[in-house]
């Protein structure tokens, strides 16, 4: 069933110990309909500039991702720069260029709003609850947030993700969400503010997935090489998202098993993993279904016991 | 069948957020044998002064521990002090007095040699070697090392983990021993130095273990308060090897399959996070095999897709 993924479309440059890229495809709408791509077809909403290559177009359309809620205006795409520390475990941001993005304000197009399942990537709390309300009857909604609108814009994303079915956060993002530095005191509280599932992403080292009755925890891919972390998160997202869509779930309890839901998370870990492969988007180029079906099951062969 | 651990006997003053402990049992020793305690029986090769209080020498009795490779010499036992942060990611040393373990050379009694498992905690790598030296025909041999070690020993430490089966080691200490930061290619290169089997120890993260033909990850346990970290890594060790003697298992290729080897990492698991739900060796005071194998359950339970 398909899945509307709302964020920045964007350009990014990337230098990290294994290279540099001065402008390649980014943007968390970007990774996120990617990634969930290979599970459903996904209707982005975002924003580009006149500058927006038709390369990248053709890329998106190739994935089948719908782009009738790409808006085009004039002027440049949200342009980004940051470089990552020789162990990849920080990233410096050099350059911050929202241009069209800064008036970004989510319109959904009529054929979008009664589609059953949406994902809202880190934008400003008030906008995601404004597609929110767009939305008819929508079965399945979450998405993520950021240190910034945790700390500035509080009551606003509390009204936010009181809404959401799932929340998917990094470690220090869920401390200080909650202001419980245990992550099982910190899981608690945030599931006492509206969603019912809350995914925390641990890096390398994986995510867990936690619900009023138990938590899953998944490891992280042992990559050879993790040639560039960038989008790495949001591929998770849209590996998450994009298999409870193709699957038809919701999150409701009792709609869905324990099981069922440790693997959304394994396919959330899977897509993070590819896209570290390559620079920005460029292991979309050539990923296919057959080799994450591949890694799923590495997953399975590398935790039984 | 029984087990040989040769490491430090220390007394321990530990402050957390959560309290704090002026004097109480430690020891790599003494938290592997304790561990170990619940799979089969441990041999203790250590030395105390003549402060050793008979309380901290009936609980070790109580575990079954065999105590008559414990040197007790005039003068005071070993004595380490340290404060952990709010986070507990990191702690000081506030106190190093070696005392009697500053001259401890480890000498096996007759009815030690003959043991089938060895494990050493972390002292010097030639001691370490000496100790191997002096058993007939061992079964399984491994043990833990220091960033100490690896920079100022590392000749040493090489000819002794040469003939080690195994090596239990941090993440950055596996990084700082093969020069590598990606963690497969640390391990590719460990293996190299002789060990068949390479266990990285991540904290709460848990613990991957390699071997030549693949590797097996496993997640740390979620406790919903560590009220004291310290000794859960040798918790882990005496955990591991425990296992793996309780089921009379050594670590040659073909000798034991992928799902033991997890296992055995799992019962690490499990033993590293009962160790820091209390003050040093507090929780082995009523710690039980039913509670053990209770959380081992509980990792199926939480692992499984």
């Amino acid at each position: 069933m398909s899945l509307v993924v709302v964020g920045s479309v964007a350009y990014d440059g990337i230098e990290t110990p294994h290279g540099r890229t001065d402008r390649t495809l980014g943007g968390a709408c970007t990774y996120i309909a990617l990634s969930a791509s290979y599970f459903t077809q996904a209707k982005i909403v975002g924003v580009v500039g006149d500058d927006f290559d038709p390369k990248d177009e053709e890329l998106l359309r190739n994935h089948n991702i719908d782009l009738e809620g790409l808006e085009r205006v004039p002027g440049k795409t949200f342009y980004w720069a940051g470089k990552y520390s020789n162990d990849m475990n920080d990233r410096e941001t050099l350059v911050t260029d929202l241009n069209v993005f800064g008036d970004f304000n989510p319109k959904l197009p009529e054929a979008y709003k009664n589609q059953p399942y949406l994902v809202l990537g880190n934008i400003q709390p008030a906008l995601q609850r404004s597609v929110r309300a767009q939305m008819n009857g929508v079965r399945l909604v979450g998405g993520d947030t950021m240190n910034y609108w945790i700390k500035d814009y509080r009551d606003e994303l509390l009204a936010t993700i009181r809404e959401w079915d799932f929340l998917l956060i990094n470690d220090s993002e869920a401390r200080m969400l909650s202001g419980e530095h245990n992550l099982r005191k910190a899981a608690g509280k945030i599931l006492g503010m509206g969603p019912n599932t809350l995914v925390i992403k641990r890096g390398e080292y994986g995510a867990i997935l936690f619900r009023p009755d138990g938590h899953s925890i998944v490891p992280g891919y042992l990559l050879d090489e993790v040639f560039d972390p960038t989008g790495a998160g949001d591929c998770f997202a849209g590996g998450f998202i994009g298999y409870l869509a193709e699957r038809g779930f919701d999150l409701k309890q009792g709609h869905i098993g324990h099981k069922e839901l440790s693997r959304a998370v394994i396919y959330g870990s899977v897509l993070g993993s590819f896209c570290c492969e390559r620079f920005g988007v460029d292991r979309f180029r050539s990923l296919t279904r057959a080799e994450i079906d591949a890694r799923f099951d590495e997953f399975r062969a590398f935790t039984e016991f």
